[in-house]
């Protein structure tokens, strides 16, 4: 590991235990009850060892802007019990049917489907409880934002209308324009929506926003070419979860349609352009940019 | 129809209409397209002309602290999203198979299950981004408040988890204490925001809060009890849907514990509190009166 990742490890083990010490069975106020077997199906979604690279960024976007980690942390786990709950979804015997996921069973496995769709449905809630909630930040102002731009970013118009698009790819074939509108649903969304959380938190003005947001767009587009590439040459020991699936589903990738190289050269340009946009920021965004290269040399 | 049922369908023809306009194809600002079929279920599940009572209890309370039609509208379509999402998702084949809601077919018969997963999911979400918007309410104090006891009455300590507790209760024949806890969660958590809601919304005093939400409160548990009667009494014509079905699946039923006629008393019982806890607002109360009583009145 080098220096970026040990980093992003010892981030990721700091947002597992904050997830961990959120997904208690002691009810808060103004909850009636938390049942056990939900409980642990939430956990079971959400303490699976990610890489946490979504919070990882919220997290580090607002670090930008002088906002510490502590005070940024309950966007951050918003942010990825998203995140978690869409995997859980995704990978249920009507969507993509996985039984593994990082190595594990996914949760329709270890429990069953309507427990699974419970505990993603408890996640995605749970996800606006925090972004709403005053630890969130101090200003409510932020916090309607952050609502909205979460509910946009995860919504019908984001990742979960990207999933819908990725369903019908099958059938669809989509060119290079429909696919990267996919994509950019839903994997994007999220990606950017982490770092123009960051600088929400952290207070950055409008063009900073849009700055961060880009970067997001940016890195995000970057990852879902790594995923394609990583699809095509990685094999499952590696990835804990199957692959080649989208070519064995007859889904349209860029991969397919551009081949191997030129996915390659364009994830690189990518990358270069999102790291250039942080050059205003001097040495204070190394870790950003860090993880823009992280995210397309990644080997999982 | 009564003076009541008739003020409360045609509020229900203005919210439809209101959703009618809510769910376009169109996208909006911060997002990247819509998908046609993910918007025709998200249509499906949620204007197949429900009575519309939640988001009637959010306008009427609204209205007993001054607040208007259109001005408490946004919060009013977001918790009935929250509630067409938990139907359709409660009707998939792995919650409880229901191929009949409100005499049509049910989302995931009408598209496929993973569309309805999705759908709901996407109604689910649409509703957060309501209530952080700027049109819920001038105050974003307000509407992050909104926004945490909304996920606080729909998450894992709230409807979410009673439908876990739900499914659970063929198995585990909860007592008479279990099933409260169970429909609280399940029907009552929502009923309880609805009134809540309305007090937030028009500005009411900690106090006044306090009484809207016990008087929601309390109508939901007359209106569990009655939906548990018309379980046992209806016919499935008049319901729209499969009845008799809590007994068949041997879960326990506060009818089956208490008995008819117990179990008719005590809906009456809770009505007549509820209308007392709102005896301070005078005749600016009556619909909201008007409304515990239908609850347990109702045939459908």
């Amino acid at each position: 590991m080098d220096g970026f990742q040990e980093k992003l490890a010892a981030t990721a083990g700091r947002i597992g235990s904050a997830l961990d010490a959120l997904l208690v069975l002691e009810p808060r106020q103004g909850e009636i009850a938390r049942p056990e077997r939900l409980m642990a199906a939430m956990r079971h979604g959400a303490l699976n060892g990610g890489k946490r690279l979504r919070p990882f960024l919220v997290l580090e976007s607002a670090a930008l802007f002088g906002t510490g980690e502590n005070d940024a942390m309950p966007a951050a786990l918003a942010l990825e019990c998203v995140h978690c709950y869409s995997l859980i979804h995704d990978d249920l015997p009507a969507m993509d049917d996985d039984d593994l996921r990082r190595g594990q069973p996914t949760v329709h496995k270890a429990f069953d489907e309507a427990t699974a769709i419970l505990a993603g449905d408890g996640l995605l809630t749970l996800a606006f409880e925090l972004l709403g909630s005053e630890a969130c930040h101090r200003d409510a102002a932020v916090r309607s934002d952050l609502v909205v731009e979460l509910a946009k970013a995860a919504g019908l118009g984001g990742m979960v209308g990207g999933q819908m698009f990725d369903l019908q790819a099958a059938q669809d074939s989509p060119d290079e324009a429909a696919i990267g509108t996919l994509q950019a649903m839903k994997t994007g969304a999220l990606l950017r929506f982490a770092c123009e959380a960051g600088a929400m938190l952290g207070g950055a003005s409008p063009a900073e926003r849009v700055t961060l947001r880009t970067f997001g767009e940016k890195i995000g587009q970057a990852f879902q070419l790594a995923d394609d590439i990583l699809d095509v040459v990685s094999d499952e020991a590696a990835m804990g979860k199957r692959v080649g699936k989208d070519e064995a589903m007859g889904k349209g990738t860029l991969v397919g349609i551009l081949g191997l190289e030129e996915a390659r050269r364009r994830a690189d340009r990518l990358v270069g352009e999102a790291e250039a946009l942080l050059s205003g920021f001097g040495h204070r965004a190394d870790v950003l940019k860090g993880c823009a290269r992280y995210i397309v040399s990644r080997q999982q």
